[in-house]
């Protein structure tokens, strides 16, 4: 109790010093992060891979990810549009100029399925510390000799950038005491979690129940439905089935975007589809899963869904795929929940209005493909029309898994999928998660932030007068 | 209950049809809402001058306040950049496209203290309008006969636009009951509410507690501090006094932003500014407070001041100023509550080091004031720096009454003045409460929406790769 006093004590002392630090000092400081990431990326991919089995080819891919989102963080507040700077100063009224600002100090979770894009070094801490914010990094215990790596990085970086000792802080230990008590600390002001609907509705509540209610994002739990059109079924079923197949067992299926559920219309094409599918997934070569207890509750998981079993491989974690009829599939609600891990649900809909009944029924997505050639498409304009109301990205013809880190990403959805769909916790706009907007009134020139300052000295996009303006 | 249910089983439906309305189609509609509360002013007028006492002038003001309002989100969705239209489609990655969209219906409570411009037609409701939500208006008993004839202006606008038949409903009957329904139904996908911190914190906790938590954006408690500097003092204090009276007294102060806390640190200008103050403010006509329960609290709230009370005008509501010195401040918890009505307390500090303290003790505000010749501003940085932490509005030598409408206003601010400081409830950007991004991957151009189309037919502002362009 007390050490997590101590630490967001200092969190927040150092945030009284770092969110007054200039863009260009926290892009350096970004920068400097990713550099010293990449300095010991030996060191980290080799300690990952013992930690969480994951292939050191991916883990390497993981880290560029980490270190180019870094980079474009820093490239994101340098440019500076994203503080939504607003000016009104029209004869006659009154003079006001609004920007967003970080709130405080900022609680992230370490993902167990991502030791570094997710994590210590990760989006919620690149975000954060874009922001202005200063972080605490609860590690996550299954990689937990890869996160102190990480934080050895990211105090490197601290010491070369002159930034304040406490501005990123990290925490182990088990991790509902440490984590409750890091979210319910008075001066916590926003949390980011990335995991199980478990763990993310826990946190709400925590956060809810505070003196002071802070906004909790937890990025947990999705099907990412996919819905295979008729035409191109017909058309392309062996290799909509090979395409799929490598998405459902991507990284064994350990991906928050992973297509568990797939969604057709009952013909000989989906037929060949399905069998195709089952015989691609099952000759996937098995990888172990990130640690044992993502393993046994995949088991579980697959143990529930074994009546709708068609298609399962030799070796553990069983690469499996199950077919259900809509008609169970509205009426069975466990079906709807996420098996994390190589498997997904084809459901056989009788028709077009059993598939929309279906996509009815399930709850909030990040993401919602449509496979479908242009015939298809615009036939299904009331489809992609669903799959849009369900989720925080629609795709089409494209798989889920792969998620690029831009200005125009969402990874957030509605609930369960996230805690607030209103955010997204990838890409250059998951930084809103952690500022609000104030509002400055009367002041004298020199006394304002430099965006919002008559001459615009630092050249950003903002609105004078509702026009847009960089000069 | 089943009254509730088929409301917002409505609500979804009117959703449906409303939400793929044309930006020009839903500006033409909130024109028109504002035509027809214009072509009823005199009776709407005369009606709310029953119902809240309040003077007919500031009613006629508060309607234009409203129709303008209308008219602002007209105009903010017809430029149409509040998408935050956002496109990547460089070579070799997938084409992601992103934008803000409305997320279903959205349930308002109106305001006690503004029958017109926060409540059936104020700006939640026009800002979900604008969104492309449909709404359900819970309003308030205190002025349920002008909320009626609003509503019917409303309905006659519906009519007039083509606009779905329930794109806005209203509620009335008893506050808590309908209340609680309205947020825990299903259909309901975000709250919006100006009121008291009780009546705030029970809608946010039944959002909390929904199978799915929606969003509450509660506006509740503020008692916005005014810090004096020493320099302004001495040479201003009989205009600050007669500034501030107007503001503390301005519609016998049932203003969230009413001044309801001074802060000085002693000196004789300070004890002129206090007996002028004092003086201006026990002199004001009094006037009927809008209902009997607000009037109620106010005498209960007064009571409880009454220790430090040192001028107070003759009649009801009593218009009074209380002075405290900035230790018994910091001791006595209940000093640091809102006492909604004419009613202002001074506290006296040492020095700045207890100004500083004083400021530290209190909650998240919706203003902070500043007072100070730009000798005092140079010099108290960290006062201003500290009054910025606390509130979504900083303002520096104009009093906080007066909220402007415009694109950089923020009527928010860190809890209890709001459940959320990334949000405002008043000005262009309080449409972002009631939307959420969506990304488009892979999307054939034109299933797109229009503000995402290569061509950008809308010619919003958008960034495309990073670049901000309009063509």
């Amino acid at each position: 109790m007390s050490e997590i006093n101590e630490i967001m004590q200092q969190a927040k002392a150092a945030f009284e010093v770092y969110s007054k630090t200039t863009p260009a000092q926290r892009a350096a400081f970004l920068e400097n992060i990713a550099e010293q990431i990449e300095a010991k990326r030996e060191q980290l991919t080799t300690k990952a891979h013992v930690e969480t089995h994951l292939p050191l080819p991916r883990l390497n891919n993981e880290i560029t990810r980490t270190t180019s989102q870094l980079k474009m963080f820093a490239a994101y507040i340098t440019e500076g549009s994203w503080v939504a700077a607003a000016i009104d100063n029209q004869p006659s009224k009154p003079d006001t100029r609004k920007m967003l600002i970080p709130v405080g100090p900022v609680v992230v979770f370490g993902a167990s399925n991502f030791p570094f894009a997710f994590s210590t070094a990760g989006g919620d801490t690149a975000s954060a510390l874009a922001s202005g914010s200063t972080v605490v990094v609860k590690g996550h215990s299954a990689h937990a000799g890869t996160s102190l790596l990480v934080y050895a990085a990211i105090q490197e970086a601290i010491r070369l950038s002159g930034m304040p000792e406490h501005t990123l802080q990290h925490v182990l230990g088990p991790g509902n005491t440490a984590g409750k008590e890091l979210v319910m600390h008075p001066f916590t002001t926003g949390v980011g979690f990335t995991g199980s609907y478990k763990g993310g509705t826990a946190l709400m509540q925590y956060a809810a129940a505070r003196e002071k209610p802070i906004p909790v994002f937890a990025e947990m739990s999705s099907i990412n439905p996919v819905v295979l059109l008729p035409d191109t079924l017909t058309q392309n079923a062996a290799a909509l089935a090979k395409k799929l197949a490598g998405s459902v067992t991507l990284g064994m299926g350990q991906f928050c975007t992973n297509p568990g559920l797939l969604l057709g219309i009952k013909s000989p094409a989906l037929e060949t589809f399905l069998s195709e599918l089952g015989e691609e997934v099952s000759q996937v070569t098995p990888l172990p899963m990130l640690h044992e207890g993502i393993h046994t509750n995949y088991q579980q998981g697959l143990t529930e869904m074994l009546p709708y079993v068609v298609y399962k491989g030799e070796g553990e974690p069983a690469r499996a795929i199950a077919m259900v009829s809509a008609k169970d599939f509205l009426n069975i609600p466990h079906l709807r929940e996420e098996v994390f891990g190589p498997f997904s649900l084809l459901v056989t809909c009788e028709n077009k209005a059993e598939l929309k009944k279906a996509l009815q029924s399930i709850s909030g997505q990040l993401t919602a493909t449509i496979m479908g050639t242009d015939k298809d498409l615009a036939e299904h304009r009331d489809i992609i029309s669903l799959q849009t109301s369900l989720a925080g990205r629609v795709i089409i013809n494209e798989v889920p898994t792969g998620v690029e880190v831009n200005s125009s990403m969402v990874h957030g959805g509605p609930f369960p999928a996230t805690s607030d769909a209103r955010f997204t916790s990838v890409g250059a706009t998951a930084i809103q998660r952690w500022v609000r907007p104030v509002c400055f009134q009367g002041f004298p020139d020199a006394l304002l932030p430099e965006e919002l300052q008559n001459a615009n000295p630092r050249g950003i996009w903002r609105t004078v007068n509702n026009e847009w303006k960089n000069v």
